[in-house]
């Protein structure tokens, strides 16, 4: 196919295909550039190094969850029960990546261990949509008054048992559902005033 | 020396040294016994097979904190204060076992997932000290009616990051103090009444 028409996007599906058939340790741009067709300097004129290229793909591969998490950060109404379904949108998001595809997820852990600025951008991203909630939940007086920030980022940490891919085979154990519950109600009755 | 000293606690302490010498993939029962000067049928009297020393080994190794841990959770006086000070108390012993010896550390930490029913019965011996400042904390009305063995879990999940093994590389992190600081305080707000 022309050159023309390789877009940095088709580029990066074509790369997840690629680590998915040959793995993160064997994979390389030239493998990436065949399965597209095209040369693999048309590869480096939108990623300029296999480095570049990885943390793209990392980059998408975490961005995924964020524009249905901005959604239900987003909503109306209460704080609380936003503040709540934002954590069980956000588990259940992981939770299909880790179950749906236990070895493509196991690359991107590889990956994300090679690019850990990409995943504490990814992380900052997640605290400051919670931020967003607590400020709200503040303002409407269903919070008690709080840097929003601060407790954002221990919201994020109490509740990493059900994001935190370290996590991942725990997610499908029997009592899961129970032990999120337990923890949210935990983190929500902290934040009353 | 005469095999009629040989203590499980001798067998286990050269366990661990022989661990440490050579790490979990090679450590034998044979060089166990080479580093006591017996032959290896007398720590077989001891331990019946190699899984059974490296099971007994780890939980040794889990043990350590346990009577420090019960001490704090036997104190007198107000349950939250006590259920800080025992969350604090994890958190540097776990942090001293991981920054002490992290090569030790790492080679516990293959043990451990050798020996996971160890490691569960070792998790709800810790949940069990928890659930019991719980209850006193209900029973002296400074925390809400609850059930506290599922708060007790829900208090562990919640603080994974200041105990997991698996964050240990962030223990020695600027903020991580902070961090823990926030966590706490959300999770004895959220005990409140």
């Amino acid at each position: 196919m022309p050159a023309e028409t390789l877009t940095p996007e088709r580029i990066l599906e074509a790369t997840e295909e690629v680590l998915r058939r040959y793995g993160p340790a064997k994979a390389t741009v030239v493998d990436v550039a065949r399965a597209l067709g095209v040369s693999h300097g048309s590869v480096y004129r939108h990623f300029g190094s296999k480095a570049a290229l990885r943390e793209a793909v990392t980059d998408r591969w975490l961005d995924q969850s964020h524009a249905e998490l901005s959604a239900v950060a987003a909503t109306e109404g209460p704080a609380g029960p936003r503040l709540h379904a934002w954590l069980a949108a956000l588990f259940a998001s992981k939770r299909r990546k880790a179950g749906d595809d236990p070895e493509l997820f196991a690359t991107y852990m590889v990956l994300a261990g090679e690019n850990s600025t990409t995943v504490d951008r990814h992380v900052e991203t997640m605290i400051g949509q919670l931020s967003g909630i607590v400020t709200e939940g503040v303002d409407r007086g269903e919070f008690a008054p709080c840097d929003a920030p601060s407790t954002a980022r221990a919201i994020w940490d109490a509740t990493g048992r059900f994001h935190d891919p370290g996590y991942a085979a725990e997610w499908s154990t029997p009592g899961i559902d129970a032990a999120f519950e337990a923890v949210c109600e935990l983190v929500l009755r902290g934040l009353r005033p």
